[in-house]
């Protein structure tokens, strides 16, 4: 049996990993997790599955759920702290970490010191804080299992080859709600129209970072930390279909593939049994011949700038990739609440880019502090 | 340094192993070689990569090379006792079987009981006694290498991963020089027209195998045998473009697969180096932006009933694939000659098959009987 610790219980992956754990009882236990404000769906999961620990964002609903559920033994806590020690549950032998936002960075850090394998979902720990992750995994000696389907194609391709004989990661891109659109087109969008992805059905704030291609971006960034690949080799390709997930290219010219219909349970149920693997009958079967073509193209930096600001950052390094992640997560915010243009998102990020100078190799507060000083400069110009 | 032994040296595998061992003289060294009829191509081979033992096929040729090479510390034999011997040379780790056809098959097993890694390009040797092999390879503790593109790039697929948890392999198949014709325009086609294979550059019987999709059918049974899977869960697909060379399907619902652009250097290189990588800075890297499309379709039974022969043949198994294999050779040879018509290639397959009753778990000795039997039967009625 292996115990998962949950951290973003209600959001899309948290969802879905939930899905895995119902389907494997015999394998699977949630004695942990954490969930942000929406109560409706905490109960009905705490109803179910029967964690141990819960962990929610504010203080007033920890103590309407302790009220609640005081006939059971189960453990209520909340706030960042909640999230840290939902992220060092003893019981669990590994953390999903499915939050949204660089609020996963330092419940990650935690987990690792306390020798947790993580499942990882949240891709801006490792963009905001690579260094200093992939540093604590070393030195705890703990496996970190990508979730993003990009990231777990290319660790299945991975599997049983040398990194030494990797040549490039090539990382394909749907190209997101707005792919077949010209940047003229894009002035006038709706956060409706940017909602609707062609290929996953995900998140409102990845959903959007798939419009703008700050989620390929972010995905790079990713990519360079967890396999030490330079940013040369990592290469990002247009593919329409999502069903090539990504690609590892060997200095041989073989390429490995990893390919199936977009599910996110599939990557989730992955990292929860490498390194084996267990059948998941329900998911949809690929079928090629269906599909009859997959279409690929060159990646066009022009009509998606936000790619090209991701290895400017991820190049430059340091606190760089903090500073692009964070006013992404502001700019992001603003559009949702109809604040700013489609196409704003761009622009802010880049003028919070250009007025920052990148302090190299940060500690864990000065990332907080540059990440908390974007926030606030977009807001300020939202 | 690997020193190996190549079977069939100047055939299309034949010379391209040599490309390889040339261009990396510091990993590979030529130990010994067999090579037919091909005399100058021989003393080529001889001239650049000095073997210690040269294999031809007559005796004849034999004694000129003899004198020839007098000067030199080279030892010279002929006909399948040099072939035996040849594969069974002492100092060889590895022994490349590119010889065409079941002539392949004594010489692979008295390699395996001399403990030798087999390299296997000759898929005919699985396709008449992969029982026979497969147990020899087991009893002696020596690794079967797939040389095919397709038999590669599963093995490729399967590193790092569980055989149990395999759903099906999907072999592609490009569909040869014909596969845009119907049937009706198949009746008069020229050994010309065969022998223009749209991706691949071979030998003149696996082009025509190719168009008549009994290449593909010799596949699935050498894959059946290979990696120890029903036939139930061997899949073909149509690929045109050969750029997907075949794929693992999990039971997870995940796909590996293999990609690259047609050279069999590849696959040869991969088998020598097997289980690390080598740079191959020569090989032409796959664009996929370039290709902008990948088609997959069905494969036909109909169109194609040399590939529902071999799922036939192999689901019946025994001696059933021997003869499958042997009609199949002789048919070929009788087009090449001129002697009969491309479709009567298949027709006279299925004469071969339907007049001879399985034998199961054959000896060496019935196979060979049951192959020299289906061979003098298809040349009774060219």
């Amino acid at each position: 049996m292996k115990y998962i610790s949950l951290l973003g219980a209600t959001g899309s992956i948290g969802t879905q990993t939930l899905d895995i754990i119902r389907s494997h009882p015999e394998q699977f236990k949630l004695a942990a997790m954490s969930a942000g404000r929406n109560l409706d769906l905490t109960r009905k999961f705490i109803g179910e599955f029967k964690p141990e620990l819960v962990s929610v964002q504010d203080k007033e609903d920890c103590t309407v759920l302790r009220q609640e559920y005081s006939h059971l033994n189960i453990q209520f806590i909340y706030g960042e702290e909640g999230l840290v020690e939902t992220a060092c549950y003893p019981k669990a032998d590994i953390v999903v970490n499915a939050v949204i936002g660089s609020v996963g960075l330092y419940p990650t850090l935690q987990a690792i010191e306390a020798k947790k394998d993580i499942a990882i979902a949240n891709k801006e720990t490792l963009v905001t804080a690579g260094h200093l992750v992939m540093k604590a995994a070393e030195d705890n000696n703990v496996k970190l299992l990508p979730v993003d389907s990009e990231h777990s194609a290319i660790f299945q391709a991975l599997q049983g080859e040398n990194d030494k004989n990797i040549e490039n990661l090539i990382i394909t891109a749907s190209g997101g709600s707005f792919r077949d659109r010209t940047r003229d087109e894009l002035k006038d969008v709706t956060v409706e129209d940017a909602l609707n992805h062609p290929n996953w059905s995900m998140g409102a704030k990845i959903t959007i970072d798939s419009a703008t291609m700050m989620n390929k971006g972010l995905e790079v960034i990713e990519a360079h930390w967890l396999y030490q690949i330079p940013y040369d080799k990592i290469k990002v390709l247009l593919h329409r279909e999502s069903i090539i997930h990504s690609m590892v290219e060997f200095h041989d010219s073989s390429i490995m593939a990893q390919l199936g219909t977009p599910d996110m349970r599939v990557p989730i149920q992955y990292a929860l049994t490498y390194p084996d693997r267990i059948p998941f009958p329900s998911a949809k079967r690929l079928n090629l011949a269906e599909f009859g073509k997959l279409h690929f193209d060159e990646m066009d930096f022009n009509r998606f700038p936000c790619l090209r600001f991701a290895y400017e950052a991820g190049k430059a390094g340091g606190t760089m990739p903090a500073v692009l992640n964070a006013a992404n997560e502001a700019a992001v915010a603003s559009f949702l609440d109809g604040k700013i243009g489609f196409l704003e998102i761009e622009t802010m990020i880049e003028k919070a880019l250009s007025r920052h100078t990148a302090i190299s190799n940060p500690s864990l507060d000065i990332i907080r502090e540059v990440d908390a000083e974007a926030r606030q400069f977009i807001r300020s110009i939202s």
